[in-house]
C-alpha cells in the first residue's frame, strides 16, 4: 500500500488542480479525486511528476488514501454541488476528520454546514482562497474559518502553501464557522470598490484631460511607485498600455464596456445591509457594473443632455491620485467595518489587523497600503473607523482639497464618478457635527408616530402633530 | 344569528383597528378578533357605534361569523406571527376562502405562503397597505397581490376603502402571489430616497446659504405649489416651521440626528441587488440612515478636517429645487426599474403606470408628480427607463446645470449630499457613450481569465496575458 496522503482534493477544475499541485510542490503527499475520472487522469499525466499524488476513482478509495485525521478539500462550484459532495463523503469519514470547503460559499451556508457536520463529529472548515488560478498554484491568500482544533492540524499546511510577504504567510486562523468565507466575501467586495475607483480615475484622465491610454498607463506606473502600489494598479498599467493585436487600437477601447460580476460583491452589500454597516463604495461599485450591463437603458438614455468631458490641465492627474487614494481609504474603512460588525454579530472575534496582513500577498487586492491598515489596528484594535486613525486622518486632510476638486470636475464635465462622489459624501457625513437625519426622524414621527430622541435631554419623545401647536410629549415614562 | 360579516380583521393593533373601522364606516359588516380579547373589547367600546362589528373571542367564532367565500385580513407583525395566524386559521377555512395578509411581509414569504395555501385550496392575498395609521382609517393606498379570482370578490371592497384621487381609487390588482408586497416594498424604498433627498436639500440651504429652519420651511412651501407638490414636501414645511415647546428652539434642532429604519428600505436594495437593478438613490438613503446611527464612528470622526458650509447667495435655493427634482426623478426611475425587473423575474405582468396611479393618494409618497410617471408609461409601457421619456428628458436637460452646481457646492463646502451626488453620477453613467467598465472587464480578464466581449466584432475573447505581446484569442469557437 502506498504512503497515505496528508491532504486530499476533490474537484479538479483549474482551481482544485492548481491547489493540489501547490500541496504536492510543497512536499505533501496529496490525494486527488474528481467526479469524472478524466480530469484526474489529465492531472496525473500532465503534472504527476510534480509530487506524490495518489489518484482515486471513487470516493471510498479517496477517503482510504488519506492519513488520519483525514483532511479533504472540496473544490467544486459553490452551491448545491458542495452539499452533494458533503453528503457523499461525510458518511465515509470518522470523528475528528476535517472537511475543507475551498469554494466561494456564502458564509451563511458555511455556518449551516459547519453546524450540521459538527453534530456528526466532523470538522468543517470554510476557507476563503483568493488569488485566482495563479494564486492557487503559486501561493494564494488563505482565510480559514472553523474550529481552533481543526486549525491546529490543518493550519500549518495552509500556511505553508500560502503566499508569503516578508516571510510571513498570507494565512491565519480567522474565526469559527463562517468567519473565513465572510472575510473572503468582504475582500471581494473591497476588490469591486477598488476596481471601480481605478476605472473612474482612468475615465477622468481620459475624458477630463484627454490623455491617451498609453499616457494614463504611465501615470498608473508612476502611482505604483508610491502609496498606491498594488497589484491592481500594476495590471491597470499593463492593460492600458496594451495594443489590441487584432485591430491595432488601444486594447481598452475595443473591450465592450460591460463589466460582469459573479455575486460576492452583491453578497457583501446585502450582508452589510443586514448588519447596518454603510458600505457605499462597494454598493456603488456593484451597481456601476449592473448599470454598465443595462444595455436597453443605456441605449435609450444616450441622448440625454449634458456635457461630455473637458480639457483640464495635466496637473489634474495629481488631484486624481489624491482622490483615488482618499476614496480607497474610505472603501477599505467601510469593508473593515463590515468585518468588525460581522465578527460582533456572530461572535467570531476576528483580528482585523491580521486580516489586513494576510491580504498583503497572494490575492487581487494585495498592496503595500494594507500594512498601514494593519498598523492602524495594532495601534487601536477597536477603532470604530480607520479614518480616525491618526495617520489616515492626516492623509485625508492632505488629500481632501484635491479630492473635492476631482468630485467637482466630474460633476461639471459630466463624467460619472459614483465611487469618488459617494466616498467623499461618506467622509463629509461621518465628520458632520449635525446631520439632516434629524429632519428624517422628525418626518417619521410626523407621519408614523415613530418617536424620536432629543439632542438636549434624555427620554423618548413624540410630538402630538394632531393637536394645535404640536405639543411635545415624553412617551417612555 | 346576526348578519354574517362581509370581511374580517384579526389583529387589532392600531393598523388593524383602523382598517376594521374603515371597512365599517364604508358600510361593510366586519368581524373583528384579536389573540387577546382586551383589544377587541376596547375597539367595540370605543368605536362599535361606527358600524356593524361582530366581535369574536375565538378563531372558530370569528370564522363562523364570516360570509362565504370568507375574507379575513391578518394584521399582525410581519414574520413568525403571520405564519402562526395562518396555521391557526387555515384549518378552519374552506376551499375558495380568502386569507389576506395586510402586514409588511417580505414578498418571498408571501410567495411561499401563497403557494402553500393554494395547494390547500385557499386564496392568499398579500396586500401592501401604505399610509400609516391615518391612511388605514381614512383611505390608504392598497397594493393587492394574489389570484385574479380572489381579486374579483375582494377587489371592490378594497377599492371602496382606498384613498381616491380624482375619483379613482388608489387600489388596483397588482399581480400574482408576492407582487403586491413587492410593489409595497419598492414604494417604501423610494420613500427612503425621497426623504433623504429632502433632507439633503434642507441641509444645503441650512449650511450652504445659512437659512434658518423657518426660512427653509418657506422655501419648501413655495416648492409645494409647483412640480414638487407632495405630502413629504408639505410635512417638511410643517416640521421645519415648528418650534419645540420644551426648549423654544427650532424643532429640527432638538431632534437627535439619528434616523431609524424598520427594514423595507434594506429589503428593496437587497432585492435590487439580486435582480441586478442599480438603485443607487435608495441604497445611499438606507446607508445614510445607518451612518447617522453609527454613534461610535461619528464620535471619532468628527475631528476629521474639511470645510463646513458656506455663505452662498439665496438664489442657490432655486438650484436646490432643480437638483431635488432631478434627483427625485432618478430615484423613482430606479424604483420603477426594480418593479419592472421583479415583474419580469416572477412573471407578474405588473402595469407600471397603474402603480404610479395608485400611489397618488393615501400613501407617504403621494404626489402630483406621479401623474407624470403614469403618463410616461402610458406613452411607452415598456420604456427601459423613465429618464428617456421625452417629458422627463426635457426636464432633466433644464435642471442639469443647477443640479451640477448643487453637487459642486456640496463637495466644495463639505456638506454631505450622497443622494444628489449619486443620482447625478447615475444620470451621467446612463448617458455615457463609453463607460470605464471596459477597463474593469479587461482587468477581470487579466487576473481571472473571465473573458470579454468586443466593441468591434462578435465573439467571446480572452487575451493571453501569459504570452509575450498578449495575443487576443477568440474562445467561443
Amino acid at each position: 500500500m502506498a504512503q497515505q496522503a496528508v491532504i486530499g482534493v476533490t474537484g479538479l477544475g483549474v482551481m482544485g488542480r492548481n491547489l493540489a499541485r501547490n500541496f504536492a510542490r510543497h512536499g505533501y503527499p496529496v490525494a486527488v479525486h474528481n467526479r469524472t475520472n478524466a480530469k484526474t487522469k489529465a492531472l496525473m499525466e500532465e503534472f504527476g511528476h510534480e509530487g506524490a499524488f495518489t489518484a482515486s476513482e471513487s470516493a471510498e478509495e479517496f477517503v482510504a488514501s488519506l492519513a488520519r485525521p483525514r483532511k479533504m478539500v472540496i473544490m467544486v462550484k459553490a452551491g448545491q454541488s458542495t452539499d452533494a459532495v458533503i453528503e457523499e463523503f461525510a458518511p465515509l469519514l470518522e470523528p475528528g476528520d476535517i472537511m475543507i470547503d475551498g469554494g466561494n460559499a456564502h458564509f451563511a451556508d458555511t455556518r449551516r454546514r459547519e453546524k450540521a457536520l459538527r453534530e456528526r463529529g466532523l470538522h468543517f472548515v470554510g476557507v476563503g482562497i483568493s488569488g485566482g488560478e495563479q494564486g492557487a498554484l503559486d501561493g494564494p491568500s488563505i482565510m480559514p474559518g472553523g474550529s481552533q482544533e481543526a486549525y491546529e492540524s490543518l493550519g500549518p499546511i495552509l500556511e505553508d502553501i500560502a503566499a508569503k510577504v516578508d516571510g510571513v504567510p498570507c494565512c491565519t486562523y480567522v474565526g469559527p464557522d463562517g468567519a473565513g468565507h465572510f472575510v473572503k466575501m468582504v475582500h471581494n467586495g473591497i476588490e469591486y470598490a477598488d476596481m471601480q475607483l481605478i476605472a473612474e480615475a482612468y475615465d477622468l484622465l481620459r475624458k477630463g484631460v484627454r490623455m491617451s491610454p498609453g499616457e494614463i498607463a504611465e501615470a498608473f506606473r508612476t502611482w505604483n511607485t508610491g502609496r498606491l502600489e498594488s497589484y491592481l494598479i500594476e495590471i491597470t498599467a499593463e492593460v492600458l498600455s496594451h495594443s489590441d493585436r487584432l485591430s491595432g487600437k488601444p486594447f481598452v477601447d475595443i473591450v465592450l464596456d460591460r463589466a460582469e460580476q459573479k455575486g460576492t460583491g452583491r453578497w457583501t452589500v446585502q450582508a452589510a445591509l443586514d448588519l447596518g454597516v454603510p458600505v457605499t463604495g462597494i454598493a456603488e461599485a456593484v451597481f456601476a457594473r449592473s448599470l454598465s450591463g443595462s444595455v436597453d437603458m443605456r441605449g435609450t438614455a444616450r441622448a440625454l443632455p449634458g456635457p461630455s468631458g473637458g480639457d483640464l490641465d495635466s496637473s489634474f492627474a495629481d488631484d486624481v491620485e489624491q482622490a483615488l487614494y482618499a476614496s480607497k481609504v474610505v472603501a477599505y474603512a467601510q469593508g473593515f467595518n463590515e468585518i468588525q460588525a460581522g465578527s460582533a454579530e456572530y461572535g467570531w472575534n476576528i483580528d482585523l489587523g491580521a486580516m489586513a496582513a494576510i491580504w498583503r500577498g497572494g490575492c487581487i487586492i494585495r498592496a503595500r497600503f494594507l500594512d498601514r491598515i494593519r498598523a492602524a489596528y495594532e495601534t487601536d484594535p477597536a477603532t470604530p473607523t480607520l479614518l480616525a486613525d491618526a495617520n489616515f486622518a492626516a492623509e485625508m486632510g492632505d488629500a481632501q482639497d484635491s479630492w473635492r476638486d476631482v468630485a467637482v470636475a466630474a460633476a461639471r464635465l459630466g463624467i460619472p464618478a459614483p465611487g469618488f462622489a459617494s466616498s467623499l459624501a461618506y467622509y463629509d457625513g461621518l465628520r458632520a457635527e449635525r446631520l439632516p437625519a434629524a429632519l428624517i426622524q422628525a418626518q417619521r414621527d410626523y407621519f408614523g408616530a415613530h418617536t424620536y430622541l432629543r439632542a438636549d435631554r434624555e427620554g423618548v419623545y413624540h410630538t402630538q402633530w394632531e393637536l394645535p401647536g404640536y405639543p411635545e410629549a415624553r412617551v417612555d415614562v
